[in-house]
């Protein structure tokens, strides 16, 4: 595979399932203690990758579940905020800025406070009730993340008694990311084609439903258009056919990310209409995917996680084609703002 | 104004305000039989136009509050819904067949529906619990909705006794319509030129942030994009800041409706940003609006009902230069998907 370290990958993604058994002791604890609300923040792209397990828990739990921007967050006089609420805090860096001032809102109102950092020794590291900890680098976080927030979803849901995620996700927990590098190596000749069909294009709508709308949303904005300053519109699959089809016709690149779950039929529907109307459809179909030892009920959950893994390699070949280093920024890092 | 009725205008905004006493009797009466969720559904533009109410509500009341895309709520089994539920859906049409969809999905599971319609003779009008009827056309219903928005979420928070939003709301009511009028009248001149700049620019990304985002999310996707099949790039001004600013460049337009909510200071950072690096940055502020009768404690709610005013008098410029009626479709009402 180009530009991709395997055992690295391995590493990281054991790291992140390799915590399964302190979130889930950590669930306890914060399910005895009564906790009633569950607030994902995180900014950015962090925050993103959390919207599967939030999306999980809304819909299978009776706890309260936001998912605030955490530079909203902080503006707000917010009821459900309080001593009852767990916060969840992804940062790879454990240095955003927007995140270290929602931890400390937080903090103000009496949250237990839980981040998921690359390294311990950090603001955010440092400053939470729990940090579970798992470095990882730019290219491997997303699936990381997605990871965790999984965990944190089945834990929590568990401890609850609302639902029995956990029994689909831990027996097969320790194949996943053998699983996922089975994916990648397997998605690599396709994503070469990809990248090819790409390198010009100056623009993609993206789209996708249920746990794929997250990575759509993601790709889009935090590696098309922040690592290769490409345009998208990244549009749920839904709200697709409420304003975004009118800009289909021949020419127009239509990225439709499928998922495994539920939520599959929306995404279906937008691949029976742009079939019709656009030459330039890719589809991306985690069932597509060899994930050996994976059985469907969890294959459903990871949806996510699998786009993260597949979609991974476009970009390496992207960035290459394109001559573009996914490190390259106009203004992060660059510019004060 | 071009192509405009203030007549008509007036006649149905003042039909959402005089919806104020039936709302608050019905909100009383649910808060009354102890409702613990309320779920802001519809499809598209119309599920949009909810988002400030549901917004206010998560902030300020106990309530669980949701904004599920019906599409995607049919294919839940969410938790959460049942005979406690409040569900609102919004739909001038009355027919949207998602929403529809919707409706008997959540009246199955024993949830109280209450519609916002345009006629009562409709599947939406005629299949509620409580169906709120105010005739508007597609130019002057996002204020209708928007309004009426509002009066629900005061009127449950005050009966819930959870903020005294309808205390800011109720005295200064009445002279909305007239105010509104005011703005869009004061606005005209500035439309008529920003039209001109904008008829053949072929992409804006357009941001905002608190209530303001809802109607940038809005005025990109069903209006820029479906109306005019311009691209558009939607994207809250938080999450500007991590990806979407890598963009920004001379030459590319940046649209920023601002609110007078406490969010303001987000959009003030896309503002700083954007003027150093793009010639092309257009901020549309109600602040600037002469709202006559309308105190700031109000106005500070009321930034997308000021927004959708003004915006929709850049509509009537822009599809008049560009000789692109906004009626106009490729597919919607023209092939079936």
């Amino acid at each position: 595979m180009l530009n991709f370290d395997a055992e690295r990958f391995l590493k990281i993604e054991k790291g992140a399932v390799a915590l399964a058994a302190e979130i889930d002791a950590a669930a306890q604890r914060y399910v005895a203690e009564g906790i009633d609300s569950v607030f994902f923040l995180g900014t950015g792209g962090a925050a993103i990758l959390m919207y599967p397990a939030a999306a999980l828990l809304a819909e299978r739990s009776r706890l309260k579940i936001f998912t605030e921007r955490s530079a909203e967050l902080v503006l707000m006089d917010h009821r459900s905020l309080g001593p009852r609420s767990l916060v969840v805090i992804p940062s790879l860096s454990g240095t955003t800025k927007e995140s270290i001032a929602a931890l400390d809102f937080c903090r103000a109102r009496g949250a237990r406070i839980v981040t998921l950092v690359g390294h311990a020794d950090t603001p955010l590291g440092r400053s939470a009730d729990r940090a579970f900890v798992n470095f990882a680098e730019d290219d491997t976080s997303s699936e990381s993340f997605y990871i965790q927030g999984l965990l944190i979803a089945a834990a929590l849901l568990k401890h609850r008694g609302e639902a029995n995620l956990h029994e689909i996700v831990t027996p097969h927990l320790a194949q996943l990311p053998q699983a996922l590098l089975a994916a990648k190596a397997s998605f690599e000749p396709r994503a070469a084609r990809l990248a090819e069909t790409f390198r010009n294009e100056p623009y993609h709508i993206i789209t996708g439903a249920g746990s794929a709308w997250p990575q759509a949303f993601y790709y889009g904005m935090c590696i098309l258009e922040e690592m290769q300053w490409i345009r998208t519109r990244p549009v749920h699959a839904s709200d697709f056919f409420h304003g975004t089809l009118e800009l289909v016709e021949k020419g127009v690149s239509v990225i439709l990310l499928k998922s495994e779950d539920e939520f599959r039929p929306l995404a279906d529907r937008v691949e029976q209409f742009a079939r019709q109307y656009t030459d330039k459809l890719t589809v991306i179909d985690p069932a597509e995917a060899d994930l050996p030892g994976i059985p469907q009920a969890f294959r459903a959950l990871i949806s996510p996680v699998v786009l993260a893994a597949e979609l991974e390699r476009l970009s390496a070949h992207i960035e290459h084609l394109r001559n573009h280093p996914l490190t390259t920024r106009r203004y992060y890092k660059r510019v004060a703002y």
